[in-house]
């Protein structure tokens, strides 16, 4: 028994963990679904999102060739550092100018980007790697869940292929398993009538997030998960739907309070159009909070 | 050796099918992806589509009650089965509308209405159920490719919501594997603040056929097939999409010519808009043709 999920530390959040997992044997194998946040949830998004440190690394090295691409607002305020304009420019539309800097690549030349990403990428405060900045006790989860025969998802408002280039090496979670926001793609012919498919930003569909995390779900994966992950009023919506099902659900809110070892922001409302802070959504619904400071004995591999 | 493909008959075209399967331990399993249209390639679909028929019953039980729905053109096509207006309607709108009847569902409720009519249906001239009307051969082959660990998926015109709810039980194929004509799902709450999703057919994307198959490929699971299999012009892009990768490919057409044993309508071109029959193509490109009535020593369960 000690064997198990080693990096969380004995205590209620634990117990009450192990306890679900081990009461799921009157749950059909068909049933047993989770899916987990990625950014915050399953690896640190602090300071900023890492995927949009691979968009700005390719719009630096693009711009260099390119100097009138910092003639666009979204990308001078990007390159420049500028956290105010960037705040009221909004995240849906930097991360939507920065998609289309890759429109017209194959997904297998996109990939390869992402892999190079992955391969270089230092984060300037804690020094990992990509590898790194995974949170250790949520890995030795996504363990236990395999042995019990679990259908593993990571529904993320990144990039869906984005987190499909490395979610199999760092989670085990195969490319159809990942629910994000999606790219367009279009099917085109060359000269010779040779096809492929090219990445097209414009039609991509809905931002991943909140309400839009469940609708993805079921048209990605299928099935009602009974296991969610979270860590953002993003996730509630899923969290929420996971627990409405017909069959014993738990929904976990990972809540960054360790300043020492990760970062600290937990309980902070991210916008002021929230009206209920998450983690009192959390205490409300009866949601598992797990706190890194106090829950985990170890935070990265 | 002879336990494999049993109901292959000994010849060419099931040398070539093992001999490519024998040459795969060069290809990394990552890139082990094989896709398969379903109606006239996994199941039979001939006199009519068998989700048609799944729809004209919905719609026979919803008009029994409301006698109304007989004023709508389509409805009254398919209910008087007249098959000239149903064909001056199309069937991308008759499906539009069945599928609209269902709106407000559930997904859980239209699962268990298609595992309904998975239980009750007699194919009209076959007398089978649906377990019935699957291809033996076919089946053989997806349990070699998973034998070899390949992801396998169902890439279908009919309703992906539909496909799931039987790919698990007569292909082994779960949900997120199967890539369908994707019905809108919509995020509600109850007055109580209980979350759901209900159908919404308004919203659905496109008809996943032709080019869009491919598009719906990298989107619903991410990664080009090496082995892909159909039987008409809808599954062409799909095919040549297999071979166009850096891998080893294998594109298959099922030939349906065998009216002793299931129907004969292979070679016809499906619509006059076709410049080119599709086993013209399947020739041109080298494709692996399977003749139903020759290569197939029994075609049901």
């Amino acid at each position: 028994m000690t064997d198990r999920l080693p990096s969380w530390r004995p205590g209620q959040t634990r117990e009450r963990l192990i306890t679900y997992l081990d009461d799921l044997k009157s749950v059909p194998v068909a049933d047993r679904v989770a899916c987990f946040d990625n950014d915050g949830t399953l690896w640190t998004e602090r300071p900023t999102y890492l995927q949009l440190d691979f968009f700005v690394d390719t719009l630096t090295r693009q711009a260099a060739s390119d100097p009138t691409l910092r003639e666009r607002p979204e990308f001078a305020a990007l390159l420049s550092h500028d956290a105010a304009a960037m705040d009221d420019i909004g995240l849906e539309r930097l991360l939507g100018s920065l998609a289309s800097l890759l429109d017209g690549l194959t997904p297998e030349q996109f990939a390869a980007l992402a892999v190079d990403f992955r391969n270089s990428y230092k984060h300037p405060t804690l020094g990992a790697g990509l590898e790194g900045l995974v949170f250790q006790p949520m890995l030795e989860l996504l363990e236990e869940l395999r042995a019990l025969e679990f259908t593993v998802g990571v529904v993320t408002g990144g990039g869906t292929e984005f987190v499909r280039a490395i979610s199999e090496s760092l989670y085990g979670i195969p490319p159809e398993l990942v629910v994000g926001t999606l790219i367009g793609y279009e099917f085109i012919r060359d000269d010779q009538g040779r096809p492929s498919l090219v990445r097209k930003s414009a039609t991509h569909g809905k931002l991943n997030d909140k309400d839009a995390k469940v609708e993805h779900i079921q048209t990605q994966i299928g099935r009602r998960p009974i296991l969610a992950a979270g860590n953002t009023a993003g996730d509630q919506a899923m969290l929420e739907y996971a627990l409405a099902g017909p069959q014993p659900g738990l929904a976990i809110l990972i809540e960054h309070d360790d300043a020492d070892r990760e970062f600290a922001y937990a309980g902070r409302a991210e916008t002021t159009a929230e009206n209920e802070p998450i983690t009192d959504v959390a205490d409300r619904l009866g949601w598992l909070k797990v706190s890194v400071a106090n829950d985990w004995t170890r935070v990265f591999p």
